[in-house]
């Protein structure tokens, strides 16, 4: 069970650590944890934000611990040498093509949502976005047209077989779940959306007890924040994805507590090669200062032990310690509390 | 002073005949009103969502005061039949790239928002909506890629003159408002984004005492939930346009009030060329049963008044109105009261 730790810029590091540090508490026999740069720290070690020595250690990992990347040294860089191509590359490069959000209020902290309580209450949902293709992964560039007009462009597009393996994971997790699949697209103005749309009804009929609907994405994002309670599993591309996702999570009120999953085809001997990491960014302006709520990374890797390694018992375990932490009051300013960054991943190893 | 009147389908007659009604009782010297056929309702008198004969009549007009298009009957059709496609050739043909949506929490109207009301206080923003360009106006259709691969494909872009002329709306919005403007891109993926980053940022330099920031519209949508009182106005795209207004609209919580207004570049004799609309849409479900709420489309033909026609005092005489009757108790159904559109046409006309 070979873990690649990529703790990446800012509070990367910090909240990384202290994962690691319950994944060591559990002594899982045969675990390995080897560290690899990237992000901003990359580029200034390495000149690149990805170096060719990071993606083969986590070529060879059965699943990777990311912390986060941006760093506002990099902010001018070039597009290509920007921290954040360390995670586009790596999602493409390992083909992690689905990605698993989460979003769910945590018992006792509804408070925290900026949704009214009885709305926020009904707020319980995994979004499922397809992480390799559309307009992330287009051809794009500059151009002057016939009139000598300076334009931007990009391509969007999704093949069948791409939509296709996206929509199965969406059905089995409806399927294992509450049934209820939500596709979101824009069907009504694009094509890449109207062959996404195809394709999930198509794959539907291999799943006759999941209650599909379609939705299209400027809806979606208003019953997210209107009737969250009417979503179980919301299956959608990548553009849409990224805004859906972190709406919903938004919609949660703590990002500090928010863990996702970047699940690759590759099976390994335990499950299914995949990159975990929280869905906050590197926070630069508290970076350093043991200030960082570590609580999404360890569930994280909590994550990580359930789809890579089969772990369910001891993923749980996992996630049962950081509720019992935060029952017991072990929160950050985040959240509302005044605990550090190591005494609150010390509260979730005492209580595994 | 020429208004096209478009009802269209479902609930759009009901709702614009109250806002005609508002207007002619103004007694507004001058005024003449044209009728035509849109969406659902023409195609199936005359075969096409846009006749050619509306156009013209559009296109012969100061204004256009539209209702709503969709119709469940119009679903399976071809997607250039479908009703949706005449509010996008409306905006084609008659060049209206400025979609002006303001979302703002009317007094005594808290409550209706999904937000906790200390966040909920705080929201009032004007979103400002390229909407001629993007991915939705970009080429589109079906390829088999070399690996026999079915692939549905749009093409995004933007030019710097349709960046520049979107980008100087927002700018002197904010001039003459609270001097905020937030951008909203994507520009650490997309090269369209990039691409609009930079010509914001050299329009920027003709509004010296505008303060702008850029944001990701992933970011952009978990600030309009969670803290909504950083926006001002805010410039974006088509595509992440037509995402956030909607959600900024269902953070209002009253869509049934909202209105919009969608400008030209073409200068009439009064004011800028333009279509006004509410933002909700046909909603068939409760058609022809004289429950529609039909303020939006008078608010939106006050905007008609102020934007088109210059008539500044006119407008908010309306709006006034507007804010009378429901401070007086007529609301329908979608705000928790129980009046019907005609009394609630009524009643703003007896408070004008
Ligand atoms: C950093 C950025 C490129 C990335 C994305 O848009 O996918 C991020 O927002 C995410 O969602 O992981
Ligand atoms: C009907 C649809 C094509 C349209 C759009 O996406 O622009 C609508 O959602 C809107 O915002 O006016």
């Amino acid at each position: 069970m070979k873990i690649a730790v990529l703790p990446g810029d800012g509070i990367g590091p910090e909240v990384t650590a202290e994962a690691v540090a319950v994944l060591e508490a559990m002594a899982l026999p045969g675990l390995q944890l080897v560290e690899g740069d990237v992000g901003g720290a990359a580029y200034k070690r390495h000149g690149h934000p990805l170096p060719e020595a990071t993606l083969e250690m986590a070529r060879g990992a059965d699943a990777i611990l990311f912390g986060a990347v941006g760093d506002p040294d990099c902010d001018t860089l070039e597009r290509h040498l920007r921290p954040e191509q360390a995670i586009l590359g790596l999602r493409k490069h390992l083909g992690l093509f689905a990605n698993l959000r989460p979003a769910r209020v945590f018992a006792g902290l509804e408070h925290l949502s900026p949704l009214r309580a009885d709305i926020a209450g009904g707020l319980d949902m995994l979004i499922v976005r397809e992480l390799t293709g559309d307009v992330y992964f287009g051809a794009k560039g500059r151009r002057v047209s016939e009139a000598g007009e300076h334009e931007g462009w990009d391509a969007m597009s999704y093949s069948d077989s791409e939509v296709r393996r996206i929509a199965h994971v969406g059905f089995r997790a409806a399927a294992t779940g509450g049934h209820k699949l939500t596709s979101v697209d824009k069907a009504n103005v694009l094509e890449t959306s109207q062959l996404w749309r195809d394709v999930v009804i198509e794959v539907a009929a291999e799943y006759p007890d999941v209650d599909l609907e379609h939705m299209y994405v400027d809806n979606a994002a208003m019953q997210v924040v209107s009737h969250p309670d009417r979503f179980g599993v919301v299956l959608t591309g990548n553009l849409f994805g990224d805004i859906l996702s972190d709406l919903a999570s938004a919609a949660v009120g703590s990002i500090g507590l928010l863990p996702s999953a970047s699940l690759g085809e590759r099976e390994t001997a335990y499950g299914t090669f995949g990159l975990y990491e929280p869905i906050h960014g590197s926070a630069p302006d508290i970076a350093g200062q043991g200030k960082a709520n570590p609580l999404a990374t360890i569930l994280s890797a909590a994550m990580m032990l359930r789809h890579s390694f089969g772990l369910e018992s001891e993923a749980t375990r996992i996630e049962n310690a950081v509720a019992a932490a935060l029952a017991d009051g072990f929160m950050g300013g985040d959240l509302g509390g005044s605990h550090g960054t190591a005494a609150i991943g010390e509260a979730v190893r005492a209580r595994l």
